[in-house]
């Protein structure tokens, strides 16, 4: 396996591989860009999104600035916003639905480390993928740790960080992130 | 009601709104040129702050980044600094008193979105006012949410996410925020 | 003693003094030049962060944006990483070993303030030095707060706020941070 395939694959992997590094560079062009973009050239962002972005459904504004690590494993669906200053670190999927609203300075991380100090400085590291589903809000500030799948219909308060699965249809707050209500069907 | 009067009085509106659309456009031209601003350059901060904010008491000083909403909505007294990243989403009024301090990645929240999806995909959105007394130290990476009231000479330990009110002269730390020690007058 | 003295040695001082202020106002200009740099100048960065920091080990990154206060007082080992918009408020020493990492937005906090009104808002302020030894890794957003000591192969947990010293090879998480577990040697 490449090392981009085991980082695909959730595998340990090093990042300072040739391919990756070249196409890190190439996500890190394509951010500057964008937050080097001003208000008046709504169709330049957007062309920069589609051309980052894995999938990117319809109606989808990002706020600067906006950073991530490759692009290629962010989809997200129709009518998604993200707010100022969001970070994704898709060494692994992320995959967003649709009608997703981000605060801002949210952080979604598919990339982690290894927890004893040998391997990491190793540099081995790897990711998890990271699954939002659909009419999911995730309030300002907050973390989404790598592996974590959040339901439909979700929201995430203010400053939390979500280190395990969320179910659908609930309010999430706090570090670490609990249930703090159901929300009703209307 | 025009959806601005919506807005500023805290019920549902829409932030698509033609008019409310080219007020942010506004807002977004002038927070991008004062975070373009140099440090060379103090004189030509402070007049964009003064022309951004609703008002602005003497000594004001504000480290680049920092975003907001509208900018009219926010109303700081003397003696203002606010450090590195801050943001403030101004839907509805944001009331800072004299001698605050903001530290770096202060994030104040008067917008919000409603609970139940419909109406969030709707895109129906309001606001709450924030407010904070005189004297306040708002530690880093902080976010104050939407309808908060801070009192006097309060501190807000860094990291804290401040979901309730606060009464005068004590510390709140934690997430949510709650009452650490009360501040002895000396 | 100078009002430099005082700050380096933790003492109360204002930091309008004249020195202090032209000192800041060179370390704004050289962390603008940083950020404003691209992922095409590599070497352009290395040399402006050996600049700016006291004491810089081998194999140093910084993905932009950077922000400190003065740089010298900032002393990093070999192979250190800080991913994108990390703080350093670094007014007493902040010392960081061998093959540390940061992940995006980790905050280092050796600036504070007094507790009581009347004093914080003459100004005067104050400095505790923050150390972390080898092989730590922070997590994505976290505060490190001033005069906090880190041991040897800590990971401190995304989101978490650090507050109290923690000891070697542990893993601490949440707000205030706590120990989760031991890590074992292999």
């Amino acid at each position: 396996m490449t090392e981009k395939e085991k980082m695909l694959a959730g595998e340990y992997y090093l990042a300072s591989d040739p391919q990756l590094t070249e196409e890190r560079q190439k996500t890190r062009r394509l951010t500057r860009l964008y937050n080097q973009s001003t208000e008046e050239q709504p169709q330049e962002r957007d062309r920069l999104i589609r051309e980052l972005f894995g999938s990117v459904g319809k109606d989808c504004y990002i706020e600067p600035t906006f950073r991530c690590d490759y692009g290629y494993n962010i989809r997200v669906g129709d009518n998604f916003y993200a707010n100022f200053d969001c970070v994704m670190l898709d060494v692994c999927e992320i995959t967003i639905g649709d009608n997703c609203m981000l605060a801002p300075r949210v952080c979604i991380y598919a990339a982690t480390h290894p927890i004893d100090a040998p391997t990491r400085i190793s540099l081995l590291e790897y990711g998890k993928p990271v699954r939002i589903g659909n009419n999911v809000w995730i309030g300002g500030n907050s973390v989404i740790a790598p592996g974590v799948t959040i339901g439909d219909n979700v929201v995430v308060g203010a400053g939390s960080v979500v280190t395990k699965d969320v179910p659908d249809n609930v309010v999430v707050v706090g570090n670490p992130a609990r249930i703090l209500k159901k929300i009703n069907e209307i």
